[in-house]
């Protein structure tokens, strides 16, 4: 089974490569669909629920053989649990890209090929104004605030789930910095090491 | 000019790597060919330049606008600042591969595409045993003293050198896991990736 996962920044266009590479590996994508089936399964409004994920786990800090601060978001927990749950059902029908919500760990035992996409700060800001009129119409310093708030849950949710730490390189297979680079011009090479990592 | 950069954690093959990526785009490699040029411009003999390499800049302790530990290892900095020279040299010649040495950061207004290779520890003891008799005598517990020894070495000149950290992915355009994968099917693919983005 050929399960890759794509952990990304915010901005980063790891949606588009995962997106793209699934198409050119005529595999499966699972990205929005996730949230949908939260969102049935929970009998939650998607709209809802895509806030309580943006929000992050905010209140729910725990701290490994330290100290717990109860002060945690249930309904956020809850999200996370159904998550996995609905991770690990996709992952069972067959090969897929799987982007973010810490697929690569909840899906660790597929031995999936983990990818982190990263890039500057200044080429998050440009592709994120590019790509939505929302965040076009942000000044800088607020994009950059919302970037570091959506990374830092990514992190926050990662960090929850796994040993390794969200942006170190040692959890992924290969980590691609797109900064400046067309995401069309990267896809068929990375195919091609998906591929050739697979039959190794 | 092309410039290819290849930091590396110990074991993990990064040498091979720039070594091959060298061939297949045919452009020159660096490697001990510095080190040889050190030892001639220093009037040292090459083995013990190497000795000193590889015991880094252990007493020179340097923190930035806090205090100063005096107790550093002249040679080693005049090593380091004489190796500098010749990179920047060698640079200038065109389009190359270097490997280490803090040729990501010496040559930064090259605008190289910097590479960071690394491997899980079981790949590299493996890699290690396979390929050196000195390193195949060593139990495994000794190898993996020497390798976080060497890595912590390479991390400590880098960071001497640069604001980024030596095995941050930010630092760098790609970062490789060389873990099970036989180096030889990934140059293709590389090399594929590496003109695209000197292309873009």
């Amino acid at each position: 089974m050929r399960i890759i996962t794509i952990s990304r920044e915010f901005g980063s266009g790891g949606r588009e490569i995962g997106k793209r590479l699934a198409e050119a590996l005529n595999i499966a994508y699972y990205d929005s669909e996730i949230i949908s089936k939260i969102a049935q399964e929970m009998n939650l409004d998607e709209n809802y629920l895509n806030n309580i994920i943006e929000k992050g786990i905010h209140n729910f800090n725990f701290h490994f053989g330290n100290s717990f601060n109860f002060s945690y978001n249930q309904t956020a927990i809850n999200v996370l649990v159904t998550q996995q749950k609905i991770i690990k059902e996709l992952a069972q029908k067959g090969d897929a890209v799987f982007v973010g919500r810490g697929a690569d760990v909840i899906l660790k035992d597929y031995n999936p090929f983990k990818i982190f996409v990263y890039a500057d700060m200044d080429y998050k800001i440009k592709r994120c104004k590019e790509r939505d009129t929302k965040d076009n119409s942000l000044s800088d310093k607020e994009l950059i605030k919302k970037i570091k708030q959506i990374d830092s849950n990514r992190s926050k949710v990662h960090d929850l789930l796994s040993n390794t730490k969200w942006n170190d390189c040692k959890a992924y297979n290969l980590c691609l910095n797109t900064t400046k680079m067309k995401i069309e011009t990267i896809i068929p090479v990375l195919a091609n090491y998906v591929e050739r990592w697979f039959n190794h």
